[in-house]
Parts: C-alpha cells; structure tokens; sequence
C-alpha cells in the first residue's frame, strides 16, 4: 500500500503560467478526494494569502477519504515555533495535517538560512514539536535531501533523526532541484531506510527527466509515499507525474495507490485538471495522453487485431484510455450511457444514443470538448431525443464594446429570442461582450422564466486551439454557472470568441431552465 | 564513449502531428551532423516511397562525423534476402549502415509473423548475411527485445546469435511497446551482456514516462549506443529523448556522448528541430526547455543570487541555456534587475526600478499577470526611461460583433491612433473581434511601420480572475505573438474581455515595434 500525496494545488501551481482561483483549488481538491487520493496538499499559507481562503473553505467541507495537508517552512532562525507567522499560518489553516519543510544541505544551511548546522536542526525538531503539541500530525518534507546526503550524508540523517524526535510521523526525501537520477536515489533511499526506523516518502522533480524512474526507485527501495502532481505540473520542468507512477506502480509492479475501481478514472481526471488549470492536455503523456495508445501504421493495426498486447504495453481501458485506431462504438456508448445515468436523464433508444455520440464527436472534430462540460454533453443527448423542446430560440445578436477618448469604454448587446409564438426583441449593457449579452438575454427570458434570476455564470475559460492560425484559429469558450444549490458547465467552439462566448452562454440558460423549475428553483428535474 | 543514434527522421516522424518534408529532413540530418551525432537514421526506404528521396539527396553531400543509416526489416518468412523488395530497398539507399529489424518476441513470431521460432531466426541470420555480403555495415534491432525476454529469455538470445552469425556489428535491445521499468531494463542488459560479446544498444519509448531512465540504466548495465530522438518526438508517448540523455550520461555520469562545445548547442538544437517540424517546443523539457531554468518566488531569486548552485542541478549554460526569472507579484527588485539584464536593457537608476516594481505590484493587485508577460514588464520598465517613447498613441476604438439569421456573423472593428502628429483612422474586419481589431490595427500603422507585417499572433489565453464576480470579474488576456525570428508574451486585464485584448495587442504590436527596426526585423534592439 503506497500513500499518494498530491501537490497539484502546491507545488504544481509553481508552474509558470498555472494559476488557480480558489474554487478551481476546491473543485480539484474534490475530484482528487473522490479518486482516493490519501493527502492533498492545499497550499502554503503562510507565503500566500490566497491559499487562506482555500482552507476556510476546505474546512466546511466534508472529505470522504483524503486528508488536506498546509504546507510550510520550519519557524525562523533564532525564533521559536510559537511566535512565528508562518508556523502560526499553518495552525491556522486548520488542517489536520501539517507538512512542514526543512533544510538537510549544508550549503543551504549555511550559505542561505546563514547560521549554523546545530542551529538548523534545532528550529527543525522545535517546529515539528510545536505542531504535534498543537495536535497536528505532522509530516517532515526534507528539501535538497539528495543533493545534501551527496555531501554531508551524516548530517542530512541528522536532520530527518530532529524531525523524529520532534514527533514527525514520516520523514519524504526531497529532490528539490530534480538532478538526481535513479541509481542515485535508489542507493541513497536503501540507506536512510537502514538507518532510520519511521516511514518514507518520496518527492521528485522532473529535471533530469527521471521524476517517475526516481520516485519508482525510491518505492522500491523502502519509500511507502510518493508526492507529485496531476500531470507533472510544478515548477520549472515540473513535479514527478502522478498520472505515471500511480498506474506504474499499480499496473506494474503490485503496489496498491488506488482503488482499482478509481484508477479507470485517471484519464478522466487527468483531464479535469487540464481544463480547470485552463492547460491544453499533453496529448502525448504516458497512460492518459490522447495518443499514448494511437496507431499509426496499417502493419500496427492488424497486429493489433491480432493480438491486442503485440503493441501497447497495458490495456488502455486500465486506466480510462482507449486504443485509438478502432474507434470503439461501444465504449463510447457505454461512456454516454453512464454519463446520461449519473445525470439522472432518462435515455429511451440506443439510436439516439449513437446519433448524439455521433454528434459529440463532429462537433469534438471541430474544436468543442465535452469532456469539462457536462451540461452541454447532456443538452446534446436531450435534443436528440424525440420529446424535448428548447424553452427558447435565438433569432439574432449583436454586440459592440466602444473605446472613446474622454467617455471610456460603453459595451452593449442586443437579442431577439422566440419564445413559443412570441418574438422578444431586447437590449443590454455590460462590463463587457458577454456580461452585455447575458445581461440582454436576461431581459428577454426573465418574464417567462423567472428562476433565470437565480443562474450566475461563475467562470470562463477560453482557449485558442490551433496556435498556428493564430486570430483566426478556433477558440473554445467553457462557462461554469450556479443558482445557488447546482453549477453546471457548458462549452461553445468558433473562430469568433463571442460566439464561442454565446454558444456556451445560451447552453448555460437552456440547461438551467432544462433542469430547474419555476416553483423551486433548488428542484433538479433531470440532473 | 557512448555512440549516440538519431532516428528524429524514422521513428520520430511517427508522431501523430509531425510531417517532414525531404527538405526539413535534410536541414536535421545536417544540424545532427554538425552536433557530432554518430548515427543518423533517414528513414523507411522500403515503407516509405518519400524516404527514398532522402537518401538520393543524402548521398550528395559530404557528412562531417555521421553515418547515415538505412532502417528495414528483415526479409520475409520462406524467402530469400536477394530477392526481398525491402532488403533490395535498403541497398538502393546506399548507406554506408544498415539497420535491420528482426522479430524477438515468440508472441509476435507466432501470432504476427505466423511463422516457427527457427524460421525467424534463418531470416535474421540472412538478411543481415547477404547487407553484409553486400559491403554494408550491420546494425541489428531486436524489436519487443525485453516484453520477449521476459517470456522466453533463452530464445530472445537465440535470435540476437543469429544476427551475431550472420555479421551484425551491433544488436540494439528495443522497448516498442515502452512498458518496460527501469530495473528490468538494468537486470535484462546486465543479463545479456554476460551472455553475448558483442557491442549492445538501446531503444526505449516512454509509455511508462521511463525511456530517459531506461536507455540510462541500460548504458550503465553494458549498452554502449543509444537510440532517441529530438525532443523526445515519437509514436504514442514519443522515443527516448537525447535531448535528457545526452546531458544526463555526459554531465552526470561522465560518459562522452558529444564534444562538449558541441554540448553547448543543445538548447538551439532542440528548438530548431521543433520550428522545422513546426511544433510548439515544449517549454518544460528538461535542460532545454525554457522554464527548465526559470524561478519564480522571491525567496528562491534571493538564494540564487548568493548561491547560483542552490536551486539549480547544473549550469544551464552547459547545455545553452539560460537562468531566468518569472516576473510576479512575489518579486523583489533582484527579479527584475535579473529580468532586465536577460532582456539587455539598460536600467539607468534604480529609482526607475522601483517605481516599474511599484507599478507591477499595483498592476497585478488589479488583475495583472506578468509571470508570462515578460514583454508588458519590460515595456512597464521602459516607460519609466525618461527617454523612451511610444511609436503610437490610441484614440478610440470599437469592435462589433452581430448574429444574423440567414447572413451568419460579421466581425468588424474601427481604431483611431495618432503616430508623431499624424491620425490615422480606419476599419478592419475578421474572423472575431480580437482579430478584426488586429486587422485594422496593421492597416493604421503599416504604412509607417512596415516590419509590423512580419508580426504574428500565435496564442491567446483569457482567464476570468474571480469568479464570484461572475460576468464583472476581471478579464485578463495574455497573447504570444513572434515576428519569425522571436516570440513575445503581453499581458492586459479589464474587466471587458475585448478591452483586456486591446491592451495586451497594443503592447505586443509597441514591444515588437520596439525591439525590431524597420530594415532589419531580425535585429533586437533592446531585447
């Protein structure tokens, strides 16, 4: 049984141009619980004011299985734990777990902290100390753990020796700078493992490329934690690769990380963290990349019919994947169909099943993702089937944003919707293009749908698919809405971002009015 | 001395997204060539007709260092070599080296090849017999080398005999499928180096996100060539990529690969092999990614300074790359005068410095990122130059975008600027409102500005920064653009998705304007 430890909300937001919303960090952290994830590593509150929020929020929520951890430094120099702000910060942050990081390099030591070796190891058991009296669990992150025993490997077994006595449950060894290689860690994993009685985990950054081979050595030389992140996402080349070593290790050496049953969930999740991170998925990665089961060759493909094995190295379906050259009628069916049941939509034919998978996949062909908007995958199946009818039309919009020297900027929207045999013809101003339209179309519905008060769209994220093309490539549109006891996602694609923008906006409506009632705004009638 | 073989051009071109015209391969073949690569693997000729233009054109010239090599299977199951279309494909190429591949796997002699284990064995044995007989070097892959050993290890080392018999110089142990771990690549080539006296090699694929540490393993086990590619670019999850390998055996394990001058070019390497198969280069790639080097907290930029090593596993320079900073709102002075330095602006006082920060700091406080718009800090920076001023001044602006039943969408944008004393005003239309304001941008200031035609936008990233506010947040727009030679990131934030545009297009129209002359686009004149 290995404990996996995400860091994706920590360290992976080091990632240059990563940056996550509170509510992105909650509805990752969420998805990671469900997967059954062992700690997620919600931020480090003492260096952001940001991650506060997340962690008075994270407290009101109930989490089935993981354990949020705060992450932060040892207290200071020449200070005790109980007056310094950043060990204050993680009491604060309310987390039963607490990680705490130190140093283990001399020559961080000495040449950064800039004091002296007994020192170090004193605010390292004091700190851990403090927070075990707090009556937190306390995990012990030693950074530059490699690069230090490299050096001075009796004092970087020093360092861990006060974080036991401290009262530290485990001791994780810290690739911070990402040059060690496998051998390496193997050999110096096998030898604190000798030493130390108390259990390890593994952190590893990609820097040499060797993340995953290292924290897979590090496990088979006594390591019982692996930290890293949801598609290597951290700082510089990034964290070791969650999406790598959980089914490595699972898949192929024996090890237990997750529930089999939530692993068939990793391409999936893999995704999820793409889209809300606002990343384009690397198509390429390990496991859960779109193509890391994609056949090129005619040769390839008939061996593959052959004898599946003769060319992937797993079944892909393992962990939610799928072979690419036999587009599979049947999975995908099978995915709309438990999709629709998890929205409670009641699916009549199989025929409009496969017509609306169809339709899913043209439209996926032509820069739309379903895979971060349900709700408009379900409006989809809806529309196929033979009774429903959308509660309203679009005829027309328009929508201009004017930039006036002295006046500033006026942005204004116009719509004309039918509704029944009505035709309403309206117009509205905003903050901008699609704040100007919702605020219009607003005006059109409200009367005949008042719960529509209630819908407020909460995000949007867009994104430019075919670089090369540049303004006129395609841009897809994601919008997240809530009425206050539901969010739905919904997706719109066009070489036009306002029209990408209202594809996904108009969505957002139809599958709010699909599913609320007037009466009771909470009522879900098919979500 | 490890050899180092390329097959960028054979097994590289699997990628799903890459197509490399005869050209383009030449152009790598040379770049490899003046790199000191040893090998050189062209192509397919008897699988691809394309390739076997590549190798009449290949003959021509006068190679400094590498062989080029030819890349074929074995002759077919009851025939002969001298009458096997692809062994003759192979001599028609004309390399001085031949790489032949052979089956090592019984479930693929059996169910693929459908043949007996000794038949597979006399087809090794003699293809590679008649190349010999023939003139030609031998190189020998053993495909599915490890998923075969493990089944059937004694008959794996039967089939690499054979290659011995019939004159290989060399037999290459190949990971097709990539699933194998690095320890059982470390036993495996350990076993078969006891077993044979002949020179090994290995192929491995990245399928488990483990090819860098198994083609390591595999050299530090007995293999004395490896085989990779550029970037890592292959078929599913891509080959072993030489771009880690190569600095990871020569700076950390001190195995020669290249010269070490020639070492220094790996960062250029990479990047040009990426802009001739037109991909985006990866910006998190170890060693020669861009952000490989890159530093985001203040913390760690301070640390940097007083101890280069402390936060970096080796001197980018040794592979050409560089240490940067990530500009953000945790940056102290020391990140931006590093910034501005990489930059090559001059920075006259640093009061200027401290009102830019100032600035940067207020900027991102409303929603500015200039983590990834180093471009808009710089120009922040060069607004505080007494100095400086901008090429152009905005008047006005509008953009429209309308939906019309029957006539579809029509995008169209007015700008009114000021250059010097002259106002221009004019109309643009486009596929969206970003791109119809670019349009009529280029058309105002074109006639004085020439160089602005070489600008191209090639990415836009829109982020909504709280979502609680819902369609009033703020709007925060990144855009990358590149004028052929270089890229630039600008950055613009408002709470209207169009304006937020306009400000980070108007900053990467003024950085490009900037830093590039009217006579030559190329040359930087401040960055």
């Amino acid at each position: 049984m290995i404990q996996i430890y995400d860091t994706t909300l920590r360290d992976g937001t080091q990632r240059k141009d990563i940056s996550l919303s509170c509510s992105d960090k909650l509805r990752i952290a969420q998805r990671l619980d469900e997967m059954g994830v062992d700690f997620i590593e919600g931020g480090w509150p003492g260096s952001n004011p940001k991650d506060v929020e997340f962690f008075q929020e994270a407290a009101k929520i109930h989490w089935k299985h993981a354990l949020i951890t705060a992450f932060g430094s040892t207290c200071r120099v020449n200070g005790g734990p109980q007056d310094d702000a950043n060990i204050q910060a993680l009491l604060d942050s309310g987390t039963p777990v607490c990680t705490v990081f130190g140093k283990s390099w001399t020559l961080h030591v000495v040449d950064v902290l800039r004091t002296t070796l007994p020192e170090n190891l004193r605010i390292i058991e004091q700190s851990v100390a403090y927070l075990r009296e707090q009556g937190r669990r306390v995990i012990y992150d030693a950074e530059h753990f490699f690069d230090g025993y490299k050096e001075n490997p009796e004092y970087t077994l020093d360092t861990l020796r006060a974080a036991v006595r401290g009262g530290a449950e485990r001791v994780v060894l810290c690739d911070t700078n990402g040059g060690a290689l496998p051998h390496e860690v193997s050999a110096i994993v096998s030898q604190v493992h000798q030493e130390l009685d108390i259990p390890l985990g593994i952190h590893a950054h990609n820097d040499s490329e060797c993340a995953v081979a290292n924290s897979l050595a590090a496990v088979q030389a006594g390591c019982t934690q692996v930290q890293g992140t949801i598609n290597g996402y951290g700082e510089r080349c990034g964290n070791a690769n969650l999406c790598s070593i959980i089914p490595d290790l699972q898949l192929k050496l024996g090890y237990e990380c997750l529930p089999s049953v939530k692993l068939v969930e990793l391409y999936d999740l893999s995704h999820f963290v793409a889209e809300i991170a606002n990343l384009a998925p690397d198509e390429y990665q390990a496991y859960v990349g779109q193509a890391a089961f994609a056949h090129k060759g005619g040769v390839h493909v008939s061996a593959m019919r052959r004898s599946p094995l003769s060319y992937q190295h797993i079944e892909p379906e393992l962990v939610g994947n799928e072979m690419s050259v036999v587009v599979s009628e049947l999975s995908g069916k099978g995915n709309i169909l438990s999709k629709a049941e998890e929205y409670g939509l009641a699916v009549n034919g199989s025929e409009e099943v496969v017509e609306a998978l169809n339709q899913i996949k043209e439209l996926e062909s032509q820069g739309f993702s379903f895979e971060a908007a349900e709700a408009s995958a379900m409006l989809l199946l809806k529309r196929h089937q033979p009774d429903y009818r959308a509660p309203f039309e679009l005829i027309d919009y328009s929508v201009s944003v004017e930039h006036r020297q002295q006046r500033g900027i006026i942005t204004e929207a116009m719509v004309k919707v039918r509704i029944g045999e009505k035709v309403i013809h309206t117009a509205g101003e905003g903050c901008g293009p699609v704040h100007a339209l919702d605020v219009a179309m607003r005006k059109a519905l409200v009367d005949d749908f008042p719960q529509i008060a209630q819908f407020h769209l909460t995000d949007f994220k867009v994104r430019i698919l075919n670089g090369a093309l540049a303004t006129e490539a395609i841009t897809r549109v994601l919008i997240d809405t809530q009425n206050g006891y539901h969010s739905w996602s919904t997706v719109g694609a066009s070489p036009n971002i306002i029209d990408a923008s209202w594809q996904a906006l108009a969505d957002s409506i139809e599958y709010g009015l699909m599913t609320t009632t007037e009466e009771d705004p909470a009522e879900q009638v098919a979500a």
